[in-house]
């Protein structure tokens, strides 16, 4: 991953693009994009989006994905340690015994 | 990375929650996130928002990258691949000679 | 609606947050609030969402429209002629005869 | 207001697009339209943007409330009422004396 990350700044670098990255605009690209991938799933099931969908799916989720590292990257975030530490919180909130099988998270969230 | 998907779907498979998490639900769980890490940014300076709530946008970027990853494994989407791929579709599209130094690809994007 | 409007004004003037309100930020509060709203249909059926969550819906829908609402004043926009200047666009883009009773806008879009 | 409605749903009548606009996909372009509009700001400042880019912010603003209108009507929402009656939510969750010129709400919400 550490490769990707730094193939993706490259491309950035080589065009002189940082200047026009501050982390806000960089979290509203974020939403653009993730705007962009769900635009795939418009108006239709969600396997049969899979099915007529899948090379721009791909394409859409590769895009936030560099914005989502880019962020990452420029906040000197640790990506790996800030999902584990992300995942332990939400073990704590969702305790297996009490959500094992529920949706109640998600319909009283 | 490997180490770090395997954990986010156990965290999923021990609570068994595969059953909700169509990725049609798991894309527009991917627009909320980027939405909740947005809002840190809201009514404020890029700046102020990284000095006062980097806790808060470290949290949110996980969740984004979590429910993306997440995503990623259930259609087989190789991420490093999709990454790359979509790095040369960018090349070709933002010759290094036009962009350079200019936002003409955001502004008249 | 002129009524509503005023009232949405006077909601902000009365508390000084004019001062806040550039309009990128009042974008950005947009598509917050659109995802709260989707946010209700998360992990479920249309229907069942709208039987679950007609309060929060009707609530997150409103402030939707009360954003759009104060965009639009500030940027003295006049959102009847907008809308219907937009409709006669999608006229031109989408004749009846072409697009009637087919999905083909959305699936090709 | 009552006759834009009308229309709007004229527009969509004629091409026979009801079938394809359940309350969950309105939601989803709710989310995408305002991404679109937001996307006129994105990489630079509010006033640059408003300057630059006032036709496409009126049309995408336009679709924001087109989409809005639509869920409202289908859901049967009278959006006067919604709307006056979450600002009455909103007079008791901000009181005029605890808020009035402070973005303490946003900074803390």
């Amino acid at each position: 991953m550490d490769n990707v990350i730094q193939q993706i700044i490259q491309f950035r670098d080589e065009r002189d693009w940082k200047q026009f990255h501050n982390s806000k605009d960089l979290a509203i690209s974020l939403t653009l994009e993730a705007s962009e991938l769900l635009e795939n799933f418009q108006w239709k099931d969600s396997e049969v989006a899979v099915n007529e969908k899948m090379d721009q799916i791909k394409d859409e989720l590769a895009d936030v994905l560099i914005y989502a590292l880019m962020l990452a990257h420029d906040l000197d975030i640790n990506i790996e340690s800030a999902i584990l530490n992300k995942l332990k919180k939400n073990e704590v909130k969702y305790p297996i015994d009490k959500f094992k099988g529920t949706s109640k998270k998600y319909t009283d969230g």
